[in-house]
């Protein structure tokens, strides 16, 4: 078979695969033969409705067949109604009211959240529709006419040079987090940072052991990847000054999200930083440090890195998932000086992962100024959902307290005890879009259950936010 | 500590942290608390030299004081030179001869190939330098403009439809794979794909299960990768039909480069092809095909993809790492029905690893053409690198056998008996970087040991091919 294919087109314009030699051996000439085998093509979907198809003479030059012989065998199958000929645009494959393809199976679904429910406020991303594009493509564009060649050729997996400038001194500025650009090695976001320092799978290869420490409320699928690379997480309780990191025990490391707990919303306290990392120094213990949206903060004292305390103790972690979009799968590391080469060999010799031109582009977008303006442009929006969200409650459901708002993109409404369950069943039944706090509950934590609704409001497009919020002040139970 | 960070210029452009409190706890009164502050943020680094400050107006605004402590704070920074003020560009970070950084670590390294030895002639990457860049940045401004909003929200683990579509249609027509969208699944790179399909730790987590049958010759990146994931590899003696595939035994699974053999340079001979789609049939086995460069061929009788043969046998996997850029990391698997769900459930749910625009920008590159016509281009170019590199030989080194140059990228330099070592050692030395085929050979494989050089003709850029060739002619060994 391999000998069989015939490259007919490859100087003009497209490559395409003819088996024409096994239809030699059929009846007729070699007009039967690349009649059948067009055919052939056309009907097995290897060449799909709309393709142009080689001029006479370029195919007949490949083939070493007379012009006349692809001519006729083109006339042939217009006639028969495989392709179309018209003035100008050369010969076509047809478009077939019913294309011949093999359907090997239905299309496959969207995921969920691709097709969407009617309101949008599950928590977790930006706003999609505000994704800066013109500045975003302008960056890009800059970027890749200043990259040396180089940066075309394998990468560093370290990630590109100027984006870690970039970001150490975006970092330093914005976050006060202390590092400088050999420190910091890019991924593509903070599960895939979880799964290099952690490993993949029950035999470790993670750079760092559990157990791990971990709040009792947290992301669900963060506690997946942990437990698929085989670490066991403890829980740390939650009280009004964050997690109780004064009971941390025989663990080596500890995962928390300082700047604004997940999903409860509060701020580490100032002491519980402390403790944590003189923990961490005693022990010999390691923080990491999710930051997962330390830039979006309302108030007037926005809450630095933990990382800056004591950069040989805390990893910091952080992404564009929610300052810009978790499409462009960019984040970054920032390492204790001990832990870079074992993360670099855990993430392989051979793989950026992240995208070369992305990064420069985000390295262009931080140094121009532009993540600054869409990062602040961005604060103010959401800040404005956040009142339009409490002002809603405080008119329509009075009763239900809204907690975890000073910073973030979402918030946590505070529910009547046991009455979770029937308010998710509401707001399904609604349409409204949403999870309750119980999903994000440790299963082994002793702590009581909260009652409570996670309300992502910077999801909707902004057009939609207003009819999102009050679908959901229909669905909260009554007082 | 947490509660101490101001933030001094939330409205004015640029986001930045003082550790005012702390330093209100010292002597004088808040103009020397800023001055203090101001000075520690400079000289720890996290202001950066010539990073712009926020206005008077703004930062007393903000910090709750006088404009003229402000003012007052900022003329003396410039007295003691940590600032500089300029008329029209206002107050910046100095330029300091020594920036007072935290000199945690010398620079890390670049890896040996950004450095760079005189002559690259190693293996596996396409000239850097013919990144077809105005093409690529046309098609990303495109594709950005006509992404629909949801493109910026959580990814579909199978990669964007767009992509699919557009990779579905091209390879059928330029490579003879029969599939459809719902079976393509988007990833970063050949080595992820085989992540992906063999997990990542010995505890397995991948779809298929080892013992993998290899050929006696391949890349040790890969073998090293599936030694991580704990598969054992069989090796296939290779002859002038390619793979032994007819010696199979036990395995269930076999990994081949058929229309190229990776590095010896032959393609697999129709009656293996036969064969080895048999063996998968009989045995409830599957055949993964590494078409790594496919695209590549010079004669007249390209050598369409194994998948077409059978795709309920064949795993396909191609990327843009010799056709555009490694830098891109992009890559497919074409998968038979039963693997789909098992393979984006290894993907991870939250994990779309590739970049979402990246994603539409190659998909609008393969439907306009443009990787049509860039393949095309460098077809040639490469052709020509090959027939130079064949013609210098022949005139140089007569004796030297050239092997595998139908197509790809390298060509396979036989030489004489035990002279690899020497050779490799004279090539270093005259600053010429390659390999020899040594470093391919898989360590259990009983075929005797063929000495050559593996050499990449397409690495270099295109002014410096000449001399590497030139180079690479005199230090071969004499006849």
């Amino acid at each position: 078979m391999a000998e069989s294919w015939v490259n007919l087109a490859e100087r003009i314009g497209s490559d395409l695969h003819l088996d024409l030699q096994a239809e030699l051996s059929g009846p007729g000439g070699r007009r039967a033969a690349l009649i059948r085998a067009l055919r052939e093509a056309v009907r097995g979907g290897r060449l799909a409705p709309g393709t142009p198809l080689p001029p006479y003479r370029s195919l007949a030059a490949d083939l070493g067949v007379a012009r006349n012989t692809v001519a006729d065998a083109y006339a042939e199958l217009v006639a028969e109604g495989w392709l179309t000929a018209r003035q100008g645009s050369g010969t076509r494959v047809a478009d077939r009211a019913e294309p011949l393809r093999p359907a090997v199976r239905t299309p496959r679904k969207a995921p969920a959240r691709a097709r969407g429910p009617r309101h949008d406020l599950r928590q977790g991303t930006p706003d999609a529709s505000a994704f800066p594009r013109a500045a975003w493509g302008a960056s890009y564009r800059r970027a890749l006419q200043a990259a040396p060649s180089e940066a075309f050729g394998p990468g560093d997996p370290a990630g590109r040079p100027e984006l870690r400038e970039a970001l150490t001194e975006y970092l330093a500025r914005a976050r006060g987090v202390r590092t400088e650009p050999g420190r910091i090695v890019v991924c593509s976001g903070f599960a895939h940072a979880l799964r290099l320092l952690f490993g993949h799978g029950q035999s470790g290869g993670g750079v760092l052991r559990g157990p791990l420490a971990v709040e009792a409320y947290g992301l669900d699928f963060h506690r997946q990847v942990l437990a698929t690379a085989g670490v066991r997480t403890v829980p740390l309780p939650l009280d009004e000054h964050g997690a109780r990191v004064d009971r941390l025990g025989r663990e080596r490391a500890v995962l928390l999200t300082p700047a604004h707990q997940f999903p409860t919303g509060g701020p580490l306290h100032a002491e519980r930083r402390a403790t944590v990392v003189d923990w961490a120094r005693a022990r010999g213990g390691v923080v990491v440090e999710d930051d997962y949206d330390g830039e979006f903060r309302y108030d007037r004292k926005p809450v630095g890195a933990l990382q800056g305390l004591d950069p040989e103790r805390v990893i910091h972690i952080g992404s564009v998932s929610k300052s810009l979009s978790p499409a462009l799968r960019l984040g970054w590391m920032v390492l204790p000086e001990r832990y870079v080469d074992a993360v670099l060999a855990a993430k392989g010799e051979r793989e950026a992962w992240a995208s070369v031109p992305d990064q420069l582009a985000l390295a262009d977008f931080v140094v121009s100024g532009s993540y600054d303006r869409h990062v602040r442009r961005m604060r103010q929006r959401y800040r404005r959902r956040r009142d339009r969200l409490v002002a809603a409650l405080a008119a329509h459901a009075p009763h239900i307290g809204v907690t975890g708002i000073a910073a973030g993109l979402h918030a946590v409404l505070r529910l009547p005890p046991g009455s979770e369950p029937s308010a998710l069943k509401a707001a399904a039944w609604h349409g409204v879009a949403l999870e309750g706090l119980g999903a994000f509950r440790h299963p082994e934590t002793d702590m009581p259950v909260g009652d409570g609704l996670v309300v992502g409001y910077a999801t909707p497009p902004e057009h939609a936010y207003a009819a999102a919020v009050e679908a959901l002040c229909a669905v909260l139970p009554p007082p």
